[in-house]
């Protein structure tokens, strides 16, 4: 190895020619680095009994700060719209790959607990920010002021619990079926909420249009397309299949309809990640079946011996849960590439500066309290499904908190203090729920 | 299906929604556009004899020619950023692919003749094209206009080349190495011949100390990377199992590689796609042995009936080909998503409008008879690998030529007319060479 080290030398010398060159160069450099530090940090959590998601959590906490040591190579990085549009797509994906792994029928059965705790998991936080501790703690400012704090703690962002689930591999169990059912809810009533706090804050009144339109039209596009998904895709299916059944034409179908129903919602008003988790109910294993090629089955079956007639049958359903042809297994590697990176760039947006005022620390433990209690309260009305682990399910306010915080801050009535507090009742809420959660799973029950 | 109408008819009219939404929700559909239609030209490019790669070629200048027929919702695609980084990252991962399917052992051996080769298909087409056609076919133009369009005929784009080789599985035959090693070395004098024109146009002489250093820096970062990736890979890949050794490691090994070396590459001032070549060829199926866990062989032991000892080990080079753990195949996702935006993007910049001026179409065939003449001439130096083959693999400029062609004109020396002239020849070499050479590689001989 002594020998390598005039050339590591140069090698090290080279990043200095980069000065020239362009933003695109940079970028491969920044995903390679995510990408490789995600899986180090990954199972280095794992180890430490925590789920491979705050590895990534934290990894962006620590690369967003480097600025605070004098390191600021990687302070553009999370205003890059190429990378925060590959960090979109990393949600978009595990959404995808959530929906995939939840079946539409078991997610309708739990709809009715579902509703309930989403409901409560907007009000009971929306009415705790603002009548209880949002005049409590920050007494003096403006009515509307108070709303908007209520309208983020409403909020609830499902990617970080949906990847605790599926880190754990968990994703069947009827809480989560509950979290996810809830998490859509939310984002409608999220939407009508933010829509309703901006109209009174801009007009000082609200439609009543407005508010249908918004409720219609969410309705409508989760109704619509899961409803003409779930018609169309056993034809489309089998259609495709006929013209190329290898796996890049399973994968294309999955995915571009992934994509194709992300942008749709997106342009329906709605949060991309709910078209993403939609699409991913619409395939169910059967719709896919003329893919999952018996190539494997075929090549094995002369080298098994005669005299077994049932041994193809036995093996099959292991040479088909290998043999990569799923669709679960055809997104995974797009997965793993893009899913880091919203979760780095998650943790890149928590600014630690925001911790150095005692007070304003103070005020933010009561919001986040108050963000725990309201959504605790919601998770009740999951009965024996697990009250905990729903109620913990639905703590994790991440970016969409942070979204509301931004509509208000451009609107005037969230102050820069005000902002801190929100930042850091969203650090909290995000970087306490997946090890609560482990926990609770780990024990068990929750109930 | 009739019941489906009035639903059909409402997300019909949903794209109006989309007015008000931001690119990043645009490009969503675009993805989703380019990854399904691209999967769907495939399957009918092959049925009628040609490699999928045109198909994907053909529909980009379906896609960017649509505004002729006033319909120009896909005029933006083409300078989307991050569309174009997604091509960009498109080109990485095909070059990465076929790195890891291309043995540097197998490169070196040919490596004299793909000097040779590489050498005169620089040489050859830039005479021609400065000295014979050019003066002949447009005459009284500067002299460095000649030498521009010299450089033009002189470079060589291998995407095309290497996607049509590995849409016919024969990335193995002798030929193919060949053409990669060729097309490693023509990236570097493509470059010198570059800076050499450039430094002709702006300051009317060639410093040797610019040649000289653009040479060492290319060599140094190819032999260097190489050198040194080769040594620390195999330890990299036994440590890094050790710490987790699924696919999603593996995988991340293997393409933050890839996105770093093409960082490197970018850095050093040559193409990003030599970069991620060269870190496929860095990891050899011995150094990956860590990660090809026998999981499918442990669950399908105990099925097997136990008077057979010999079968499990016959029936283990199935398992492990198909079970997916396989660095090139936890790869291919990726380039199902990535590839196809990469030939759509080169597809669309291809201007059906030049071909409207009947003299310029007959001066750019004279040119593209320069252009592919020149290569076959170099093809001879293959001998009994395939003249033919290599001549031909050799042809496509596709974007490398346009970008020369850009660089001219941005100094003042390439005209409209020579820059049309340049597109056409750039559009017919890069169209015509993969049925070309599917033929000759269908025929089995081209020697």
């Amino acid at each position: 190895m002594r020998r390598a080290l005039p050339a590591l030398l140069v090698l090290m010398a080279l990043p200095a020619w980069a000065a020239g060159s362009g933003v695109v160069g940079e970028n491969l450099l920044w995903l390679a680095l995510i990408l490789m530090s995600a899986r180090l940090f990954a199972p280095l959590a794992e180890r430490i009994g925590f789920p491979a998601v705050l590895g990534e959590l934290l990894l962006g906490v620590v690369l967003g700060n480097l600025a605070l040591f004098g390191f600021h190579y990687f302070d553009t990085v999370a205003g890059d719209p190429i990378i925060a549009f590959m960090a979109e797509l990393g949600v978009i994906v595990l959404l995808l790959q959530i929906g995939l792994e939840t079946r539409l029928a078991e997610l309708v059965k739990v709809g009715g607990r579902a509703s309930l705790v989403g409901s409560f998991g907007i009000v009971v936080p929306f009415a705790l920010g603002a009548f209880v501790v949002g005049p409590w703690l920050l007494p003096g400012l403006e009515r509307n002021t108070y709303f908007f704090l209520g309208a983020t703690l409403a909020a609830t962002s499902v990617g970080i619990t949906g990847r605790v689930f599926r880190d754990l591999g968990k994703l069947g169990m009827p809480a989560a079926r509950i979290v996810l059912g809830a998490a859509v809810i939310d984002d409608v009533l999220g939407l009508v909420i933010l829509a309703v706090v901006s109209s009174l804050v801009q007009a000082g009144q609200v439609s009543v249009g407005e508010v249908t339109w918004i409720i219609g039209k969410s309705v409508l596009f989760l109704a619509g397309s899961i409803w003409l998904g779930r018609m169309i895709a056993p034809h489309s299916s089998r259609w495709l299949a006929r013209l190329d059944a290898g796996p890049s034409m399973l994968f294309a179908q999955v995915l571009a309809t992934g994509l194709f129903l992300a942008w749709l919602a997106h342009a329906a008003g709605l949060a991309p990640i709910i078209g993403a988790f939609a699409a991913g109910l619409l395939f169910e294993p059967l719709f896919l079946k003329d893919f999952q090629t018996p190539r494997i089955v075929r090549e094995i079956e002369p080298l098994l011996p005669a005299g077994e007639p049932g041994l193809v049958d036995r093996l099959r359903p292991i040479l088909t849960r290998h043999a990569g042809h799923q669709h679960e297994h055809m997104i995974e590697p797009i997965g793993y590439f893009f899913v880091p990176v919203f979760f780095v760039l998650t943790g890149m947006q928590v600014d630690l500066r925001t911790l150095a005022d005692p007070a304003v620390v103070a005020v933010a433990l009561g919001i986040t309290a108050a963000a725990v209690v309201g959504k605790l309260a919601a998770g009740v009305f999951a009965g024996d499904a697990g009250k905990w682990i729903v109620g913990w399910g639905m703590v994790p306010r991440g970016e969409v908190g942070l979204i509301f915080a931004m509509v208000g801050k451009q609107l005037g009535v969230i102050s820069e203090t005000m902002f801190s507090v929100i930042v850091i009742m969203v650090i909290l809420t995000t970087l306490i729920t997946p090890p609560v959660l482990t926990w609770l799973l780990r024990r068990g029950g929750g109930a």
